[in-house]
């Protein structure tokens, strides 16, 4: 929190408050209930304020039966109703075994999708079907060059989205036709994920529709969906899951309120259990610190109860060129997200992909 | 957005390239897709900018078909990657015929809900049911308190959650059979909202429990439930929703990004459905500027396609001291939502009931 340093204690207890009870001290006291507020366990100055400006870490504990093991709850009580205030911030979140033993997180992480396409070693190449507007047999053609041409997942844009849940059908049916085909020749085991974007009344149809066409995995953005839906259809569907940040900037971007990137983009999203989690990465067309996307994907792969690692995906404009960084940055367990800069790259999209799996390559082959 | 002048067209062009087709303009250009790219009809520079920032208000317009007749599409392209730009905000969001008539909006709205009850001619009186820990007897018991004394509408606070379905269904006909008895003593029509916060999975049978206990209307934070679900549970079901903003803050609380806060918590929520926008109020623990609550209220009832008006439920700590500037500041079509102020007020809640109803009823006297 970044206030004034003799409001620091008042702002602290105010947290404590407002997240657990939401109820004057009076009325916590009269009620008998003071042992389900908020505990202010430490505050600390932070030394690297910048000038002029005073900011503190308070350290708040709750009793875990106020989440209900519902993620609902959690979400509210770690940054419910303190999101309005524009001068605190959810540095961190630490959670008990008894809160993590009610989200069992991600069904296949980085170890079941490694196991699904078969690589290890490199991380994992990815682009996206773009733009919306072509015709579908072409979106598909694309689907099926890449996967030819040695990349492991291609997934739908987040914009490409059509009207009619046959429109839907059918492109999905092509594309992970074209990727299957694909597959048939290299003997590799690409994957195809479709975006899910429905109104909720048609979310359990689309979901059909996926399995029909022998579907394995999905891109979704929880913030747009629910965070819970996309929780829940992790669960009940056996699916991938990649999340998709749109929407959900306003959570993160304001560095005095929200939540930290990697808590949110990191952290929260292996409660949902997402599999692979797309943020922006410096770079690129966004301008996230180098720090904070490292800082992410050590919060996607770092232990958290037993929640299964999560591939970190960055992605965001990155191209050829931000191959090296990313392998310095992010390691072995990556999905880099290469879109525009591979479809763009030539008029053979398996040759490029070929191109772009090799620089991959080369960052990560054995030292001789 | 606040960038510096000599950037301005190109982050216009960014923008309008990012939320539409999200592709380099050249893989635009060769796929013939130009048509789909969002479209830079005016940028001005805000006169009224802080001392050494620039500030330009760009007008961006899209095809509608984006959208796809989805509220998850309609967000993701006015607010989804843009999100995650920390200089660009959401000022205004205008919406053609063609897209308002994909989206109805609220089945009640204002009119509905003060024919529910029967009111007429001044602000609704709302309270809510708190602190957890409480027996959900006692709750019950401040439930009918409140019905007997002429409030309007009580709401369970929203961390008054429980672990188990029964134990919710317990509480819940404990609370609506307190306001059918104070009701059927009083010859009025006051409503008890439970507050809907369930996983997913035990959300239609949550639902159907309410069914059960004559509930008609709940209390939803639609950012932890889904904006989308939301908006589902309103038309399937034809409950009165009063929305929660908990974990939302950071779509509007950061002057430079994201949301205006009129667009966010009035225009969108609108859409979503809702009958009742709860927010934190100028004058209580939070710091709203007074002149951002009136314009959520503006946008609330302002006319918008063939959307119903929605009530503005000012928030966030009010006392019986914010009637008189909320009557000022919102005026007749208001709820007014005082929860720990009336329940902390006396040992007696249907006299404090009586008492905070006078005082509203005083604002809105005929003159004589």
């Amino acid at each position: 929190m970044s206030v004034p340093s003799a409001d620091v204690e008042a702002v602290a207890r105010h947290i404590a408050l407002e997240q657990s009870l939401e109820a004057p001290e009076d009325l916590v006291r009269t009620r008998g209930v003071e042992a389900l507020v908020g505990r202010i366990e430490a505050i600390e100055p932070v030394a690297a304020a910048p000038p002029g400006a005073a900011a503190f870490v308070a350290r708040i504990s709750y009793p875990a039966e106020l989440c209900s093991g519902q993620l609902p709850q959690l979400l509210n009580l770690v940054g419910g109703n303190i999101s309005f205030h524009p001068r605190v911030r959810v540095a961190d979140l630490e959670l008990p075994p008894s809160v993590l033993a009610r989200f069992p997180g991600p069904r296949h992480g980085i170890s079941g999708l490694r196991h699904r396409l078969g690589v290890e070693g490199r991380p994992l190449l990815c682009t996206a079907l773009k733009p919306r507007g072509v015709d579908s047999r072409e979106i598909a053609r694309m689907a099926g060059e890449f996967a030819r041409g040695g990349g492991d997942i291609v997934k739908d844009d987040h914009n490409l989205v059509e009207t009619s849940l046959d429109a839907f059908a059918e492109r999905v049916r092509r594309c992970q036709d074209a990727v299957h085909e694909a597959n048939a020749a290299t003997g590799r085991a690409a994957l195809y994920f479709p975006y899910m974007s429905w109104a909720s009344e048609d979310l359990d149809r689309a979901l059909e529709l996926l399995a029909c066409a022998d579907v394995e995995g999905i891109l979704i953005a929880p913030m747009l969906m629910g965070l819970d839906v996309t929780r829940r259809i992790g669960r009940e569907t056996g699916l991938l899951l990649m999340s998709h940040p749109s929407f959900s900037g306003g959570c993160y971007v304001g560095e005095t309120h929200g939540f930290d990137h990697g808590v949110y983009l990191g952290t929260i999203m292996r409660l949902v259990g997402v599999d692979a989690s797309i943020f922006t990465n410096s770079g690129g067309r966004f301008r996230f610190p180098r720090e904070t996307c490292i800082e992410i994907s050590r919060r996607l792969r770092a232990p958290l109860g037993g929640l299964k690692p999560v591939f970190p995906v960055p992605a965001g404009g990155m191209t050829f060129e931000n191959i090296a960084p990313m392998a310095g940055d992010f390691g072995t367990d990556t999905i880099m997200l290469i879109g525009g800069a591979l479809l763009g790259h030539s008029d053979d999209l398996c040759r490029s992909t070929e191109l772009c799996l090799r620089r991959i390559e080369e960052q990560f082959a054995a030292p001789r």
